[in-house]
């Protein structure tokens, strides 16, 4: 029998605040060996990205924008990032952060320079503290201040005969928390990559009101024809979210990125996106979209959390 | 930091323990008012199922078998179903059962005279003591006991401008559980058609070493192209899992059904499915396809419990 709160769930669909935005995935080529040369190519892609008729309100980078991706690679990318997570909106001091962080400064430069709300893909960080290494997600204000980190939380270890190795955790640790991210059009849910593989944290997100799941990765050749699209579209149609997915592009050589950035709206539609070549995504997250979504099939109203647990209660986020 | 725990984990892939089995989804056509022709037809749609060089091990039928899909047919077509959920493995005593439910007296003969494990799709059923209605599957073994049943436990009540409406709940009231069969093959789990949109029972079955889940559905004409697959596809790619799911052919009156029965496999590709007509789909369950994708890539032993609670745990199912 329905409980008197599930009674009155059914009467209450849960309608996202925020606002529409237009958002940019710039899926880039080119990433080297050459550090600099891959920031300054960072830098130069998403300047070219605001040269647009109707300007973005977020860049979106890739996963690992300033290092080929490899476990070998990430101890001498890796830099110190000058905030710790579980701060909430510090401000950023430029002069701390040019010394350890070259690609921080570049973003936070490029957030305030154009004044757009930025996601920097995600970059090898090594702890101040622990000397630890992870991968991790930096995210800016139109003022260029740091307000988010996410630290990649699964790591990208599988193993696939005749198809790909790879093993993150041989340099890298995982974070240890689901990371949301507060802007002036809503409330986003961040990932990185291999995070896409696991329901909860889009769950987590989307029922403490993030607007979309923004997840900057590199899936490969083996693993992206099978599981990029379908992930993402399976985060969006059970959560009534936009979720975006930012790759680098197809390279020469080295990891294989499989490219295919995209956008996929809250039915689970892909409405936007790129091949394997480099391309600026470009799509508008429509907050309206959401919310005839979710009053039409109301399953924000419907759960059951008197039959199974909801994986968002209790989580610190 | 990764935990102790964790790192354990990490070198423990779950592994499903079980047999390969060939399943066969009945997608019935000449669903009508009259009772007893449906439960005819759906007895003599087994009965073909079968005449096959290689019988299946186990039958589905749809959602709503035996009456038209509506929610003023459900009170005239419901049936008492000689069991209470919570009961493990009861006999079925034929003698009652043929008074109240000619419907379950039918499909347990099947399921006996075949020797063959049965899901009953699902039937309106009347609670005994309550007088409560119910959208409910019925499982079978292969001696006609009657083993397991499934409550819909999340009612279809939609509202799409200019698509559907319904509203299950006028007439219906929702189970209270999530629902797990243990067969000769390994274990089930069991949802009906809504069911479908929230991932939590297939996550909860898949974690407690459910093969598949099994949905007897009746998406439509406004929701099925959309939302059908994508949702079986999401619910086997996140679990690892096989995901069939069982639909009444598309009609040529009355709710318009969807039809497009399909088997999808544990990486997240459909393997075997029909379109709108009448047509039974087979399909094997292969528990080497689970293990070998969770070798690959090892999601199951990856979860971060440390950093978002596990909703299979607590569940009393």
């Amino acid at each position: 029998m329905a409980s008197p709160s599930q009674q009155r769930a059914l009467h209450t669909v849960q309608r996202v605040q925020g606002s529409s935005f237009d958002i940019a995935l710039i899926q880039l080529g080119d990433i080297g060996t050459d550090k600099a040369k891959n920031i300054d190519n960072a830098r130069r892609k998403m300047d070219e990205a605001m040269q647009v008729k109707q300007p973005p309100h977020l860049l979106v980078l890739p996963e690992c924008f300033n290092s080929p991706y490899g476990v070998d690679f990430f101890p001498e990318y890796a830099e110190t990032i000058p905030f710790r997570p579980g701060q909430t909106q510090p401000t950023l001091h430029e002069k701390a952060v040019s010394a350890g962080s070259p690609s921080v400064d570049m973003l936070s430069r490029t957030a305030r320079d154009h004044k757009i709300w930025l996601i920097g893909g995600s970059i090898p960080e090594r702890d101040a503290s622990t000397g630890k290494l992870y991968n991790t997600a930096t995210v800016y204000n139109t003022a260029g201040d740091l307000i988010a980190v996410h630290r990649k939380l699964h790591l990208f270890d599988i193993d696939i005969p005749g198809g790909i190795t790879f093993k993150e955790s041989q340099t890298l640790t995982g974070g240890d928390r689901v990371t949301l991210v507060d802007t002036d059009m809503g409330r986003l849910g961040l990932g990185i990559c291999y995070d896409l593989r696991f329901p909860e944290m889009a769950m987590i997100a989307a029922r403490k009101g993030a607007m979309a799941m923004i997840y900057p990765g590199a899936f490969n050749t083996t693993t992206g024809p099978p599981y990029w699209e379908i992930l993402q579209r399976a985060r969006a149609v059970d959560n009534q979210i936009f979720v975006a997915a930012c790759s680098p592009a197809r390279p020469e050589s080295g990891y294989p990125a499989y490219g295919f950035s995209m956008v996929t709206d809250p039915t689970g539609k892909v409405i936007a996106g790129a091949k394997e070549a480099p391309e600026t995504v470009y799509a508008c997250i429509d907050v309206e979209t959401i919310n005839k979504t979710r009053q039409g099939v109301p399953i924000t109203a419907q759960r059951r959390f008197d039959a199974y647990p909801d994986v968002a209660s209790g989580t610190s986020s």
